[in-house]
């Protein structure tokens, strides 16, 4: 089956990647071209009443001049409105979340550095720092999912069950720990306190923070005139969610990878050369040589290794 | 040496993140403060002159009002002033690019959802756009790494190179490639193209791209009237270049994370149990058999090989 030379159905796999995005656009853009249109004529129609009101005593471009450079100002960070201490928008609350959306990539863009040297630290930091948390993430990954996968295991041998069902169950159960942990308890809390926002802001706040996506609009707590303490306990909050959130979702689709049946998919469009069942058996038996210091393999951890090794070696 | 129990080595290693995020947050707060701080008392100024000049025929907040709902505007991509058409908010090649910002989870966030349909579905499109994404991106890395590390190995047979340098060439000229294909080329075009903009900013913007931090400010083409064609081309080259760069820069990662010093760096602060020369001989002898149907494996895939087993084995 799927006769097709390797880079004709890579081809095939980018074609229809780009259909899926021609259509995600085209789906947003029905969605949301009304209500865009809609606010900014109801902006213009604020902006024209304004002028045509007091237009009388201001001179021509007053106006536009001052909103102009409050919204760069915005673009940057700086408030215009409300009563912050005037050293709020980098203190440090501020700047340390500013730094951990950097480091995981998530950059809301809430604040961006205004000066050139600012600029180039930026660029540094990261270059150092993403290494670095990559690195670390795989260490905690190391110590951290034996540990996970004690619940799945345990499960497992007490239902008996077949080795890729029990590696599924335990990926899900992972992943509905994540989702449930990570986003949908956050969103509850946020929703909580913050009545405005509907529920589903929430969500789409909390998975948008931990797939670092971080569009920033939404960020919990901006132009609400909160008093500074609460402001900045709510920074703090949101600092450490960022880092736990991100560290399990990352086990989640760490483990969700791993799973025999998401490398069976992956085997099927990216292996070049067919893998038979005697390499497989024979990648198993020596890879259980190589764990002789681990627990003995269950079929479970054998399909994973002849699995991984299958997807490796195309490579 | 390290004669550190894990658990101890791993609360040392994030403890160690903590205050590399401290100083990066603090140089920032040195850095950005002042001129922040500046921009605001500007600011300030000019809306106390503002009002100061006409505030005897503005009714008291009218003008707030119309600045607050200008703001809210700007952050969700709906522009207030300049002669854009007025449906350009949410056109087709601004809805694509908002669309790849989510599936590479760039997510500038300089324009986003409205509506709450609109905040579902990118709840729902990026929960299984970016598992699409990660696979596809899995599958072309199978196709593509041996084609980029043909050079290498020639260079490293015809120069008679040790393994481990050989690995360390290579992936330092494909760094240097893709640094300079898709971080300093595009910045030196962006900044011939923006005079407005230094060449620190371009780099800023491009590194800010491929690294998916994505802060949206210094978005190119953004708040400069630009012919709506001319936009729409810019937005495509971007949406082209977000796609190409970020597969090119995740190679590159991936090229590194492969080389058998990353991995012994890894193994140093990540394997709990020491790996014996003895395993790794094992191991690589195996590794060897499993990977009959490619070429002799030199020591270079060897020594991976045994890192990678090695930095797998403690799972």
């Amino acid at each position: 089956m799927w006769a097709l030379r390797p880079w004709t159905r890579y081809t095939l796999l980018v074609i229809a990647h780009m259909l899926a995005m021609g259509l995600g656009a085209a789906v947003l853009q029905a969605l949301e071209s009304p209500p865009a249109l809609q606010f900014q004529m109801k902006l213009k129609a604020e902006l024209a009443a304004f002028q045509a009101e007091f237009g009388a005593c201001l001179p021509h471009g007053a106006l536009e001049e001052l909103l102009g450079m409050a919204l760069r100002a915005q673009g940057h960070g700086v408030s215009t409105l409300g009563n912050h201490s005037e050293a709020s928008n980098w203190d440090l609350p501020s700047a340390l979340l500013f730094t951990v959306s950097i480091l995981t990539t998530t950059g809301y863009g809430h604040m961006a550095p205004l000066s050139a040297g600012g600029k180039a630290f930026c660029v540094v930091y990261a270059v150092l720092g993403l290494p670095a948390s990559l690195a670390l993430v795989a260490a905690l990954r190391h110590c951290l999912l034996p540990v996970l996968s004690r619940p799945g295991a345990w499960i497992a041998s007490r239902w008996q069950l077949a080795p890729s069902q029990a590696a599924l169950l335990q990926a899900t159960g992972l992943g509905l720990l994540v989702a449930g942990t990570f986003v949908l308890l956050p969103a509850l809390v946020l929703w909580g306190l913050q009545r405005d926002h509907s529920l589903l802001e929430a969500i789409y706040f909390c998975f948008g923070s931990l797939s670092t996506i971080g569009l920033g609009d939404l960020l919990p707590g901006s132009g609400q005139n909160l008093h500074p303490v609460i402001y900045q306990l709510g920074q703090f909050a949101l600092l450490g969610y960022l880092l736990l959130g991100l560290l399990a979702m990352l086990l989640a689709v760490e483990t969700f990878t791993k799973l025999p049946q998401v490398c069976a998919m992956v085997k099927f469009f990216g292996a070049s050369t067919p893998v038979t069942a005697e390499d497989q058996d024979g990648i198993v038996s020596q890879d259980e040589l190589a764990l002789n210091n681990l627990p003995p393999a269950t079929p479970a951890s054998k399909q994973a290794l002849a699995c991984r090794q299958a997807s490796d070696d195309c490579k």
